[in-house]
């Protein structure tokens, strides 16, 4: 366990402006459906939360120009934003583990749209091979026959927590690279593993604290 | 909708803070099962992948005392961070959706453990009421009665994209204060309202992206 460790799940210096280009792009999918042609930054700006001059610094990163008398046209700004996404195509990626999290995540069909390939599934209960689910549940004397076959680079991890780091050494021994982690553990990869923490509780217990506070004491 | 604004999920002041203590409590609560007793603000920080300095910088936000000797007791470090949280006793507080994504938090047994009660859920289909769940799932025409009963100040949104606002405007007027969001859309909130959208898609494919990436543009 050596060469193991702890990662901050911000090792992709690009991540927090991409979240931002990702709810760009909801807004501008969601304007493109209303019937709108051209946007400012000012209005994505408002429509996502940031400011009109972050919205122009993010595009600049990616090299994406607007008009400053008429703005973005609405249909090339988001064939732009996807192409940062899927210039390399769509991307196969499986799920560990098919309890509550797993199988909602395998049924959720915002990722087809998304071009997010879930080419399988995981579990250590052969029974959950039977589940009605379009994503196959295989167990896991075939992870290594998947990963190999379909080319994944980025797996789901979403078992309980005492199997997680398990789980996570396998997937990084057969060349897995990136992992978004659904277990309320902090799991202990090399350095070149891109790690996303997504812990459900942690998201709403600091909600639930929020509100209960009639003043916050400070930052 | 004229007082209606586009919020960030940062409004909460302490929000970062928050998630390094719901970090620093997991790792705790992993040690204790360990037998450990003790523990420095270095292990706590290369636990949960942030810096002593930080670690103890956040604990003192809070009035939280270590000995610079012999670092802090495991079991009052665990008892004085959950009465940041549990000051106020638990929490009820609904789901809004019984799809996949508000099933499965429906039944998510970490948080019986976290003291987060979830009390009801609704869905505009009545058949739904016949899940098999220890949560109950109600119709729409009960929100009312359940929110009032039930001091409900804090809601899950987990309904499809489209019925997202309208639920949200609901809630609000029935004095819902903190909404955590699973729809990929932005809700327009009064400005009191405490939201942390939580994109499912975007965690994914922020990792995604950053495995097909050989090396980052830049920030």
């Amino acid at each position: 366990m050596k060469n193991y460790n702890v990662k901050k799940n911000t090792i992709c210096p690009l991540r927090k402006s991409l979240r931002r280009i990702l709810l760009y792009r909801g807004s501008l999918l969601r304007l493109q459906t209303l019937g709108v042609k051209r946007v400012y930054s000012y209005t994505l700006g408002k429509e996502t939360g940031v400011s009109a001059e972050q919205v122009r610094k993010d595009f600049s990163v990616y090299r994406i120009k607007g008009n400053q008398r008429g703005g973005y046209h609405v249909d090339k700004l988001i064939a732009d934003l996807e192409s940062i996404f899927y210039h390399n195509g769509s991307q196969n990626i499986i799920i560990m583990g098919r309890g509550n999290i797993g199988s909602s995540l395998a049924n959720y069909s915002n990722f087809i749209q998304r071009k997010i390939n879930i080419v399988a599934s995981f579990d250590i209960d052969p029974s959950k091979q039977r589940l009605r689910s379009e994503i196959p549940v295989y167990t896991l004397d075939r992870l290594g026959e998947v990963v190999k076959r379909f080319e994944v680079k980025t797996a789901i991890i979403a078992v309980p927590d005492i199997a997680a780091q398990e789980v996570c050494k396998q997937l990084v021994e057969l060349g897995v690279e990136g992992i978004i982690n659904f277990a309320p553990v902090i799991l202990k990869v090399p350095s070149h593993i891109i790690i996303n923490n997504v812990n459900l509780s942690d998201e709403i217990e600091s909600v639930i604290y929020c509100v209960s506070q009639p003043g916050p004491l400070s930052t």
